[in-house]
């Protein structure tokens, strides 16, 4: 056990990849941390670890009382095991060694109630308790991710300079870290965050599925264009790494790229999920992030959709260039799916920023939009120079209704919607599913119009339930009897 | 109270339109039936109607324990209150008089799960529960709905006579009823069936949209061509409702017709958000079902979407009609927007019947979803003639994996999907949005594609998380050291 005037400054439970590396990180800016794993061989890995990459200020611990009191009091103590039981384990393992005033936080990808749930029960026993979003993977928790604590603001003051030195720096805007407010709210900015990072996996791979295959590029030109929209307003951690994977060789045949051998069938934990059903509880249309679940779910029916294309071959439909659309001019396309893909994203981030607003108001949160915007700028997965826009747009109007009516927005919009529009277009034509671009572009066109065919709608609910309905021209909430009338009209015609 | 000798055959309390519909079918059919409602009025208002309706076998009751003493044992008493607390409310003050062996079947659009819970409480005082989705609306009710009832098996051979005479009744196909299956099957049905009709309207509304504003067709036209369709393929209650709509004269100012004067927000129920929740959580793409649900939402921000077209027309983009596609050929239009139509709508059964199928195999139901499609064939807001091959696909491949992939509705998919392509083309080139009819085709160019770029996904997932890929071409788990890879190939380039 660590001696009396050498106790830790914070500790933390959960010794997987992930909470390894953010003990590294908190040791490496000078924090001595504690760490404690159930599994003891994990405790002496970090400390090699520790020891290897610069005799960090990390201490073991194997078992939870040690663990506990070799930390400062107030006590922080982060857990980083899997969500949902095994937080509910280590907690009661931690607590019982913790007194009043001392910190619980869960840095794991939680269920937002789960964490509001678990506030309530530490707090009645004194403990403070903090749910807090990590993003940026692996390599995000080792060099600097973005964080995002919800709960206590005792807590979070206990812990802002730790937490402002690991998260991830952006030049001129500070730490990717910042106080979300109450409850579980960085549980549930998190599962945004996922949710909008779906948005954008999706996105990028329908752009390479449309030049790949509409368009016949190459792996290595592929790689070329991805690596210039990274220069671009694209500039993106995502598109930085696509990029990196077209080039990367199939090294266990030799022979081509390996990207190209991989199984199309992609996995998923349950924020991409959770997203779409808040959405749709909050009443807040998301479709392009719901496309991009329903995309894992389709592409999770491989078998399925080999006997498909099969079936459909039969019949004569072929799975891709469907029609002849002519030679398609590779320049201009290459640069129209950039804009697609831009606007595509434009539209993904509006539905998550709105989902955030609509839960804030609900919850009393107080979420800050741009504040959320800035702390994704760096260390996380969706972190994009795009970002810094988003921050001024809520800066400029916090109250914004949408982000496509921000004014540099929308001026964005109009001027690559014709390009948008083609893609989408070609792809239809060709056969080819572009579900995350499209729900985007639904998604545009139904929003800024001021009149939608929801009068038809409205007559056929009043028709068969007598809902009612109301007028564009006057006051009041009418009901009509159609199918008399209907009937009156066609005998008088 | 009714004498020993003259019991009713069975209950209903809960007397708002739809009860008295009900009560008054099912007096009508010949089954005595004791009436009850908390307001005393209403019971009064249905003796009124059952006398003036046909001297009707209905017997009002006052108060709960006279109401269940009227009926014969083992009493069977049907429930029509509003859902939630209300039939909690309503369940316990009829109970306090039941006996072990008397029924209760709640007839509201209830949440599964609360019927589940209702079913064990029940049960423990020896009373039988059944859920059972009404569709129908007041016209079904009171002259055939269909019916969907889940629960107690024994419960449901107490009143299968009187439920079948009461439903619909399709020639050559029986009534409109059949035992769904345990716990809250029926309700789950309903909802799922709900689900769909949001499908059926919004795509019935796109298509109005597109036959109004890219072919410029008048109400007096869209009333023949919806009529024309329901004599074909498209034949159901909600064409020939909106052919009847079209037709309706705005009385209130003399002008036009009255769909155009009607307010374009559309107010919802529960059962939409519910199926579109389940499918999530189900790992079921219901696309075209989540489409009508956010058509729903954004149509009920009126005032952001007139802001919205506000600030892009002085963007430039004007709401309708952005790109001069030239002329459209109007008899052409409206054969593609019927195939469009009819594509679309396969796919969202499609997405339907795989949801209730998902939650079949996850509750052990054991639905059969040929029986569900034929009891939807009449009474139900989704009644058509469509359904009927819905029906045959499933009785010639239980097992079938999707709609899509029936022999039958394969080849009616390719030979629509070249219309279907045109139209939802020519919406987005003119910026009519189609969300629904969009969703369907991205859907079925998904499902239909063997080979989906979910390989780049899965790379960016290993990639940032580790979280391993397949290979197409041989067994096990991969992980790669994309980052390293690929400036090791930038170097070697």
């Amino acid at each position: 056990m660590a001696a009396a005037d050498a106790l830790s400054r914070i500790g933390l439970a959960g010794l997987a990849v992930m909470g390894q590396n953010l003990a590294l990180n908190i040791a490496e800016k000078g924090f001595p941390i504690s760490v404690y794993n159930r599994t003891i061989s994990k405790v002496d890995e970090t400390l090699d670890r520790a020891d290897r990459e610069g005799r960090l200020p990390l201490f073991g611990q194997y078992n939870p009382k040690d663990f506990i009191l070799s930390i400062q009091k107030p006590r922080s103590v982060i857990i980083l095991v899997k969500a949902g039981a095994p937080v509910d384990q280590t907690i009661s393992a931690l607590s019982e060694f913790m007194e009043p005033g001392d910190t619980i936080i869960d840095g794991g990808n939680e269920w937002y109630e789960n964490t509001e749930r678990r506030i309530s029960e530490a707090s009645s026993k004194g403990l403070l308790y903090i749910g807090m979003g990590v993003s940026g993977g692996e390599e995000g928790a080792r060099n600097g991710p973005s964080l995002m604590p919800g709960g206590s603001f005792q807590a979070y003051l206990n812990v802002k300079d730790i937490l402002e030195k690991v998260a991830a720096q952006v030049k001129d805007d500070g730490p990717c870290v910042t106080y979300i407010g109450e409850g579980g709210s960085g549980n549930f900015v998190k599962m945004v965050h996922n949710g909008i990072e779906y948005g954008d996996m999706q996105l990028i791979s329908e752009a390479y599925d449309v030049l790949k295959n509409a368009g016949g590029l190459s792996n290595s030109e592929l790689a070329d264009i991805f690596a210039e929209w990274n220069r671009g307003e694209l500039e993106s951690f995502l598109i930085e790494i696509t990029a990196d994977i077209f080039q990367v060789k199939d090294y266990e045949t030799g022979n081509g790229e390996l990207v190209d051998k991989i199984l199309d069938r992609t996995g998923m934990k349950g924020t991409g999920k959770w997203t779409v059903q808040q959405a749709a509880e909050l009443s807040i249309a998301a479709p392009t992030i719901a496309a991009s679940l329903d995309g894992r779910y389709l592409s999770g029916l491989k078998d399925e959709r080999e006997a498909a294309a099969e079936i459909f071959r039969r019949e004569g439909l072929k799975e891709e260039v469907i029609n002849n659309v002519g030679v398609v001019d590779k320049k201009r396309l290459v640069d129209d799916v950039r804009q697609a893909l831009y606007a595509s994203k434009i539209c993904s981030y509006a539905q998550g920023m709105n989902l955030l607003r609509a839960k804030s108001v609900e919850k009393g949160w107080n979420l800050n939009l741009g504040e959320l915007a800035r702390i994704w700028k760096g260390g996380c997965i969706i972190r994009a120079v795009f970002l810094d826009r988003i921050k001024k747009a809520y800066q400029r109007n916090p109250a914004l209704a949408n982000l496509l009516v921000d004014p540099e927005f929308a001026r964005e919009m109009v001027q690559r919607q014709a390009a948008w529009r083609r893609v989408v277009g070609l792809a239809i034509q060709k056969g080819i599913s572009v579900p995350g671009m499209s729900a985007s572009l639904q998604y545009f066109d139904t929003y800024r119009r001021a009149r939608l065919p929801a009068n038809l709608v409205q007559a056929q609910r009043d028709y068969f339930g007598a809902h009612t309905y109301e007028r564009i021209d006057r006051p009041g909430s009418y009901h009509t009897e159609w199918s008399k009338l209907a009937r009156g009209a066609t005998l008088s015609r």
